[in-house]
C-alpha cells in the first residue's frame, strides 16, 4: 500500500487506491478544456461551465451559461421525479442524454471554444443514501437519469458521468460532492478558507492547509434564502420571489426577540457532519413565522430579521465547530446569496476581526457557475486519477475516483 | 471522415468515428486478460469467461465458469422483472454489483490467473428497441441493471459496462450483440463461415471475408431447444426438462405431415433481418401441437418431428437467405443444441454437400461459454477502439463503439 500524491493547482492531494496508481487516459493532455454540466433538483435546467485546467494547475472559466427548460419539460420533469418505472427510467437515460447534447449545442454555438470533454451530473431520480434493507441485504444506491454512451455519441465528445455511486460504494452518501470543486479552485490560496454557498440552504467547506490542502468538513449551517425568499414572495403577492439586492432587509431593524427564537431550534445543537432542507426551513417554517409576527413587525423588520437569522446560522456555526480548530483566514461566498448585499453586509459585520467575507466571483468562480465548475474540476479528476471522494463531507471510508467514462 | 483500419486476429474491421482515431487508454498492453460477465433473463445466474488475448491476434479461453443464484435471489430478480420503481433500480444496480462481484470473488478463489479488466453485462430491467413516442419525443432506451462503479471499487479492477446503449443511439436495437464475438472468434477462419446458436430459439451469425472478415447479417432461424425441451418435460412429468444427447429423437421417427404443417408457419417467409420468441414458438405453441398429435404419434415419433422442424428452420433459412449469396464453408454450432448429437446428425446429413457442421468447442469456443466470450471480446474491442456494434445485426446507422468504462 502506498500514497501517492499528486499535484493539481498547487494543491497536493494524498489517496491510495488498491496502492496502484491508476492513470488510464493517454489522450488528454493540457489545457484541458472540460465543460461541466449540471441539473438540480429544481428541473428547471442545465447549466454548464466551460473550464480550462492548464498543467502548472492553474484554471480559468472560459464561460459559463445556462440551458433552461421549458414549461413542457419541466412538467414531464417533476412526474418522472415523483415516481416511475423501469421502462420510464430506460427512456428517461436517452431523454435527458438528448436535453443534455441540445444544451451543449446551444453553448457551441455561442461559444468557439473546442471542448475535449463532458462532465456531466445528470437528473437524480432517486437518492437512497441511508442503508435500506432489500431481501435480507441492507443497500445504498443512487440513480441519475442520463445515459453517458447516447450523450458521447450525440456530441462527438468523451463523456464522464454518475459521479455519485463509487463514493456510496465505500459507504459514503454520495453527496455534497461540490466540495471537492472548492478544494480545487479554492484549495491553492494561501491559509485557510471557508467556501460557503447560500441557496435555499447555507453550507460551508472547510479547508485547511495543513500540511497539504484538505476538506476537513462539509456540512449545512441553516437557512439560506428559503425563508426570506417566501417572505418576499408573500408581501408581493407573487411578484417578487427574492428581496433583490436585500433592498427589503437594508431598509428594517432586526428584532432580536424573534431571532433569538428563531435560533433555538435544536438544529444548531446538532454536532456536524448534519444536513438540513426544506422541511425545517421551508415554506410550513415560514407559515408558522409570519403568522406570529406580521402584525407585529413591518415586512422590512420581518426581512430584516430574517436576514439575521441566515448571518447567525452561519456566524454561530463558524464558532461553534470550525473556529476552535484553528483560525480561517477568509470565507468566500458563492450561491444567490452572493449577490444579496445586505446579506454580505451584514456578514462581514458579524465576523469583523475574525476573518474576510469575499465574493467567490473574485476568485475566478462566478457564485452561479460554482456547482457546473464543481463537476469541471471532478472530470479533471477522474481524468488524472485522482480520487474526487471527501470522506470528510460524504463520510466514506476512503477516498475513490468518483465516475465513469463513455468514449 | 476517413476510415480506420484496426487488426484484430487477424480480422481487419473498418470503422469511422467522428472522423477520428479514439484510442483512451494507455494502461492495457498484450497479453490482455477480460473476464466476461454475463447473466440473462432466465435469471438464473451469472457465466464468467477469461479469455486471454494476444497482439497478434490469437486468444485462449483460459477458464469458464458459473455463479448459480440462488432460489432467494432469483425471485427477487423475478420481481425486479416484472416491473420496479425509481428506488427498486437504485437499489438494483447496487445490488447487482454485489453479486457479480461475488462472482469474481468466486472465480478467483478457482483460478490463479490474473485479471485484467472485467467486461459485464448486468441484468436487463427494460429494453425498448423500437421508438415510443413519449411527452411527444419518440425515443428508445435500455436499463440494465449494475453499478459499474460499484462493481469496479469491490473487485478493484476495471470495468466495462452499459453495452447495448450507444448502438441504440444510432439507431440500432442494441441486439444481438453475440454476432461481434462470432465474428472476434471465427473470422479469422478461411473462407465464409455462419455461426449458429441453439438455445430456446434458432439464430444464425453470418461471416463472410470479403474483403474483410464481415458479419453480413444476424437473425433468428427459427426454434432452437424450445418445443423439445417442453416435449421432455412433458413426457417426464417434469422429472427431465430436455432430451439428453438428443436420444428420444434418435429413437423415434419423423411425422413428415407434422413436419410440413410446422414449417407453414409464416415466420419462415419472413425476409431478414428478424427475430422470434417464445411467443411464437413457446409453451403455447408445443401445447396445441400435443393436443392434436400426442394419441396419432409416440413421444420418440414427436420428438423426432419436433427436433427436424429445429433442423429444418435452420436449413430451410440457410437456402432461402444466405447461400443465394454465395456459399458457406463451414457452420459452426454453439448453444445448449451442440450437445444434442441427433440434432448434429440430422443437421449433417440435412446439408451435406452444402457445408461443414463443426462444433464451437473446436475453434476454442466452449458452446457454453460463448456469450461470456462474446463479452469478452466486446471489452478487449472498447479498450482498442474498435466500433463492435453490427449494423448488420442491429440496424444501427452506422457501427459505434460499445460501452463504458469504471476505472
Amino acid at each position: 500500500m502506498v500514497y501517492i500524491i499528486l499535484d493539481i493547482s498547487g494543491v497536493e492531494i494524498n489517496f491510495l487506491r488498491h496502492g496502484v496508481k491508476t492513470t488510464f487516459f493517454k489522450r488528454f493532455g493540457f489545457p484541458l478544456r472540460i465543460l461541466g454540466m449540471m441539473s438540480g433538483t429544481s428541473g428547471d435546467g442545465i447549466d454548464g461551465a466551460l473550464v480550462q485546467f492548464e498543467k502548472d494547475g492553474s484554471f480559468s472559466l472560459l464561460w459559463h451559461q445556462e440551458f433552461p427548460f421549458d414549461a413542457n419539460i419541466r412538467t414531464r420533469l417533476k412526474k418522472l421525479m415523483n415516481g416511475c418505472s423501469e421502462d420510464e427510467i430506460a427512456l428517461a437515460n436517452s431523454w435527458m442524454a438528448l436535453l443534455y447534447s441540445a444544451a451543449v449545442e446551444k453553448f457551441r454555438k455561442a461559444h468557439v471554444d473546442k471542448i475535449d470533454c463532458i462532465a456531466a451530473h445528470g437528473q437524480t431520480l432517486a437518492h437512497i443514501p441511508q442503508k435500506r434493507k432489500w431481501g435480507g441485504v441492507p443497500l445504498t444506491g443512487t440513480l441519475q437519469a442520463l445515459s453517458g454512451s447516447w450523450l458521447a455519441e450525440k456530441t462527438g465528445l468523451p463523456v464522464i458521468y454518475d459521479f455519485r455511486s463509487r463514493d456510496m460504494a465505500v459507504g459514503g452518501q454520495g453527496a455534497p460532492l461540490v466540495p471537492f470543486g472548492d478544494l480545487r479552485f479554492f484549495g491553492g490560496l494561501p491559509g485557510d478558507t471557508v467556501a460557503l454557498n447560500v441557496g435555499g440552504i447555507a453550507n460551508i467547506t472547510v479547508i485547511r492547509r495543513l500540511p497539504k490542502p484538505k476538506v476537513v468538513s462539509a456540512f449545512d449551517v441553516g437557512p439560506g434564502n428559503l425563508l426570506m425568499d417566501a417572505l418576499a414572495t408573500k408581501i408581493s403577492s407573487g411578484k417578487n420571489c427574492f428581496d433583490r439586492d436585500g433592498k427589503i432587509a437594508a431598509a428594517g431593524k432586526t428584532c432580536r426577540q424573534l431571532l433569538e427564537e428563531l435560533m433555538e431550534d435544536p438544529f444548531f445543537e446538532l454536532v456536524p457532519p448534519k444536513s438540513t432542507g426544506r422541511d425545517r426551513f421551508g415554506q410550513r417554517r415560514f407559515e408558522s413565522i409570519w403568522k406570529k409576527w406580521n402584525r407585529k413587525l413591518s415586512p422590512q423588520d420581518l426581512m430584516s430579521s430574517l436576514l439575521n437569522f441566515t448571518v447567525e446560522g452561519i456566524a454561530s456555526s463558524l464558532e461553534k465547530y470550525v473556529l476552535p480548530n484553528g483560525k480561517i483566514d477568509r470565507m468566500i461566498v458563492a450561491g444567490g446569496g452572493a449577490k444579496n448585499y445586505e446579506l454580505i453586509r451584514r456578514l462581514k459585520m458579524r465576523l469583523r476581526g475574525k476573518m474576510q467575507i469575499r465574493i467567490s466571483d473574485e476568485f475566478g468562480v462566478p457564485a452561479s457557475a460554482r456547482e457546473a465548475m464543481a463537476f469541471a474540476a471532478l472530470g479533471e479528476a477522474f481524468l488524472r486519477g485522482i480520487p474526487a471522494g471527501i470522506p470528510a463531507a460524504t463520510g466514506a471510508k476512503q477516498p475513490v475516483i468518483l465516475g465513469a467514462f463513455a468514449p
